[in-house]
């Protein structure tokens, strides 16, 4: 099998586009129709209703983009039938050619962090999740990454580390200088040469960084300290970042980063235009619409319009 | 229902003693006649023997110790299966008087974190996994901190933060210097604050932090500059920490830290001289005799021998 970053890039170029859907299934915006009607539900029905709708919403955007992000908070949230629910929609994104990119937010020392790379990490046949990726956090150190990164190699799969968060709170320990230098940035130093050491056929590595939308002088400065590390970039939309705001995470091909976009796009038929747009029972349309949205939106104003 | 740190005080003189049994349910070092016998295992099977032996060392802890520690890697590792188990497992712990402070590494930003936070805090009526605390990660930030601070209090649950980690990488990041003080000073300063804002009646607040007994220096350290925060000690026993490393956690009451043994006890009867005193049918013997002997030791040895 390639490597994780020269699928992630053949992805890419095969839609034309770096979008990430995330998958953040609230159950309290589930759209009518979806979500189960009257009374107070149950853990499992409401585990079902958020399948259903993870799975009507990588129906839509499978044909438009290359991965999709599910966030395991939401499902885990469920107890025991959200995380099985979780299993069943990373299976399903992946039989439709979808990238799966599982934020978890994991880490531990040790033979600890191995227990969560081999479980999370790799193909259905590998693990029994079976992410393409996962969102790991640095605090604990090197030798605590060094258990993703080797199962991430020995599997094809990758892992994004967090450098610097697009919350607003996100500096309080990233921004600490340290001589002379923020925090992230030497996270970021690790993670460079972590994606260095495990470099595919495209350039970049299987070790990237989660770099937030909403600091984008700090996201330019980090592309250009952080060459081969593929960025996985939140806080487009919802949370204030802008097409502008991105396009320093690209690299001159059009690549280097995939944009997420959750909210805007899985709860598209809840906002405008979309709602005005679209009925409560055309929540899909309302998603395929904001998705083709944000596409021509990175492609009109950003290096990803270079993109094939 | 009393707060978390009062209640983990008054389970902690219950017992007359402050050890927190650690579950890693590792499936490789199961006892022979817990594993499935032969052939590959199914993870179902897998995390059934997983949670039958959980059950095991909570029947023989459960009278002697105030607490265990379910450690969601070796549980999310088997998959959907594992997570059904680890919910048994905390259920059944509870039942059985023991406190449960999972140990999952959570976080995440904004909306996200209230998710887990509302997923695993809380007793199993409020929450789907029912864990009385949950430890949490630091590196993002104040804001993704208080979701899990808010979820606490109104549950009457705990958090322990990521402060000092007893890997050997763990000064990586944490040990980095800023204004004159290493980053886990800096960590260290923003959970005493909310433990001081989320005092029981004991001195403590339901904001504590994880401080491993490696570094006893450091430990000493902070004991002396958090004197609100309950610590969760991992590093005693199998990662090198001693009694004498772990003394300066205590407050001169013998409060003030529960101090985590996992292998150590669970696999006790794998190692010397337990495997010597017992047979392998007779791995609960073991557990008890490992459990007894750490308690002796941290009773004779540090200020916890003032507990009744």
């Amino acid at each position: 099998m390639l490597s994780f970053p020269d699928r992630l890039e053949a992805a890419i170029g095969r839609c034309g586009n770096p979008v990430l859907v995330g998958l953040d299934p609230r159950f309290e915006l589930l759209p009518e129709g979806v979500a189960p009607s009257g009374g107070v539900a149950e853990p499992s029905s409401m585990a079902r209703a958020c399948g259903d709708f993870c799975r009507g919403v990588i129906d839509v955007v499978a044909p438009l983009v290359p991965a999709v992000k599910p966030q395991a908070a939401f499902f885990e949230q469920l107890g025991p039938p959200g995380m099985a629910v979780l299993a069943e929609v990373i299976r399903y994104a992946g039989e439709r050619g979808l990238l799966v990119i599982l934020d978890g937010k994991r880490n531990d020392i040790g033979s600890t962090a191995v227990a969560y790379a081999r479980g999370l990490l790799g193909s259905q046949g590998q693990s029994p999740w079976g992410a393409d990726a996962l969102t790991v956090s640095p605090y604990l150190g090197a030798d605590s990454l060094k258990p993703f990164v080797d199962v991430a190699v020995e599997r094809a799969a990758g892992i994004f580390v967090l450098v610097k968060t697009s919350n607003p709170g996100g500096g309080m320990f990233q921004d600490l200088l340290s001589d002379g230098r923020p925090l992230y940035r030497h996270v970021g130093a690790h993670v460079e040469q972590l994606a260095a050491e495990t470099l595919g056929a495209c350039g970049y590595g299987a070790i990237g960084a989660v770099v937030g939308a909403t600091y984008p002088g700090q996201l330019a400065q980090l592309r250009g300290e952080m060459p081969h590390a593929w960025f996985l970039v939140p806080g487009f939309g919802s949370q204030g970042g802008t097409a502008e705001d991105v396009a320093a995470a690209f690299d001159d091909r059009g690549l280097g980063a995939i944009i997420i976009n959750s909210r805007g796009i899985i709860f598209a038929h809840g906002r405008a235009p979309y709602s005005q747009r679209f009925g409560p029972s055309q929540w899909q349309r309302a998603v395929e619409a904001a998705t083709v949205e944000m596409i021509e939106r990175l492609r009109a104003e950003t290096p990803a319009g270079k993109l094939g």
